[in-house]
């Protein structure tokens, strides 16, 4: 390793979590599964594929515009399952409490889940909870592991994406960062931004209807659509181009990030995916995309050229262009 | 809720953790995989039964005599898959990570984690970091969730037990609590007592093979034997009666007992089981169970009684006869 101390940009979704991933987990767990390091574990069972995905929520403050750690927790997890083809069915939750904590506030964050749970089609089916003393753990954590099926013939993954592949994102980048952002009173901003924490599956449900040929999906969280594209890009050893002005970014969030000289780039979203399609297919994608309410600001961004070396390339607004590195710094500590 | 604030009890595995599930998780989750309040939730997918479980880890401190948190957290879920007659396959880790977190510390948990998946036949296919800043978590949590397929046939559960059953344990209680305890400075105690943690789905396998009618079987964790067998009682509407003289404990773990005024049968092990089965079943579980390694020490320490109230009585080693309930304090805080 690198350092001899876990850094805050460890957890970032940048370089340094790619290779704690790959210096740390990878060569000790050592499995074929978690190899592809895609969003879930896909592996057969008696004659069906399901997928099996993990994730912990660290989000602060606890309660944020457009959703909470609870409904964020049950949609991340949901998504995760939904982007590698996967219709999500049960889900666990581990809670971890700080002693101390109101109960109001964990009736809330259990009542939101529970909602988010209904609304996303998926069941709460076991759990646990444990306490720690006052001042070891920031009021709640949340880990939401899930469980689906893949009906879904094809192999959603880097790895299938093609030279010529449209690049489609399914709306605004960068919202749930921004409304994290500006519920954090130390930065003293106001805006009308809410996070976009929703579940995706029904919109990649209607895409994979009109697309038997879907190369790859992710949803787009920590580290942004930048990240998630140069993560793509380098697995699937393509070079990926896309076009800043064609990036759909709401003026409020553009607004946040000019203030605090972030770049939405790199911002978290929570309810945005972006899909790798054959450009036959890129048109009957987007309007399918389109025609999902999650999924109504669908827009090509860019395709995927020559195969054999994995980067982002990005044509910026004003006529240049430049390459897009995997971001190196923490933008936004325990985003979600 | 009884309270407004969330006490260190609603995480030890007594009677507060059981107001916190039937209050606040059980009526908004409300489905029927989860009511059942096992240790994993079981359902049918497409003609296999499987079994998910999930347990955050927030073990104090990280590294104790017989494990770490790393081993101890593949043992927990694995063993709560494999008490539901489960194989376990798959599992998930999610970390959340202290910024300023040894390196060092998280290679030597992770080694253990893949030690530990390799000695139980299971395979760590996904996973999560978190980093969260300085002082918002004690140095490391682990979760791990966990997949397995049950190919036993008859419904392990509370609620197939039998007036008449035997009440097996597969040896001395209390080793893990009383290694934590030990582990901790605070208390100044030396022992040469280890934890128990240990991988139980080999032993619970040779138990499955011998009896086809098992009709119950749990992991005794936080709360110890006492707390797993009031919960058992109460849940299978039985009156469950045990023998203070057969139940297995070790010197030392009596001895730390006796120092620090606990009572043994409220502290956790992590490699142990308790088993009801048909009185018929007993002789050939219990030979089985012992020529298992870590069955050794196998006891029957009980039977079951009369249908219509669930409840634990021991009969105590001077004579006497005394209702157990589900334990009221936080006898040792993170223990697992």
């Amino acid at each position: 390793m690198r350092y001899d101390k876990i850094l805050l940009e460890h957890g970032a979704g940048g370089l340094l979590m790619s290779e704690l991933i790959a210096g740390m987990f990878l060569p000790r767990f050592d499995n074929v599964y978690l190899e592809r390091l895609e969003d879930s574990a896909v592996f057969q069972l008696g004659g069906m594929r399901l997928c099996f995905s993990t994730d912990s929520y660290v989000v602060d403050p606890l309660f944020f515009p457009g959703g909470d750690i609870g409904s964020l927790a049950v949609h991340g997890t949901v998504n995760d399952i939904a982007v590698c083809g996967g219709t999500p069915l049960f889900l666990s939750a581990g809670f971890i409490l700080e002693e101390g904590f109101d109960t109001d506030d964990l009736e809330k964050i259990v009542d939101s889940m529970a909602r988010a749970a209904a609304g996303a089609g998926v069941k709460i089916v076991t759990g646990d909870t444990k306490v720690v003393a006052r001042g070891a753990a920031d009021r709640i954590f949340i880990n939401v592991s899930g469980i689906g099926v893949i009906h879904y013939g094809g192999t959603i993954s880097p790895r299938s994406i093609e030279p010529g592949d449209a690049v489609i994102v399914s709306g605004t980048i960068g919202d749930h960062g921004a409304a994290i952002l500006s519920a954090r009173q130390e930065f003293g901003l106001r805006s009308s931004i809410l996070s976009d924490s929703a579940p995706l599956n029904l919109l990649v449900e209607s895409i994979l209807k009109v697309s038997p040929a879907i190369h790859c999906m992710r949803d787009v969280t920590r580290g942004g659509l930048g990240a998630v594209l140069c993560e793509i890009a380098s697995q699937s050893q393509c070079c990926v181009v896309i076009e800043e002005k064609d990036i759909p970014v709401h003026d409020g969030v553009r607004g946040i990030c000019e203030i605090l000289g972030l770049d939405p780039l790199f911002l978290a979203s929570e309810g945005k995916i972006v899909v790798f399609c054959p450009p036959g297919d890129a048109k009957r994608v987007v309007d399918a995309m389109r025609s999902h309410d999650l999924g109504r600001d669908t827009t090509i961004i860019g395709n995927v050229c020559e195969k054999g070396q994995g980067r982002l390339v990005m044509n910026t607004s004003i006529g240049g262009s430049r390459e897009v590195d995997l971001p190196t710094g923490e933008l936004v500590p325990r985003i979600c």
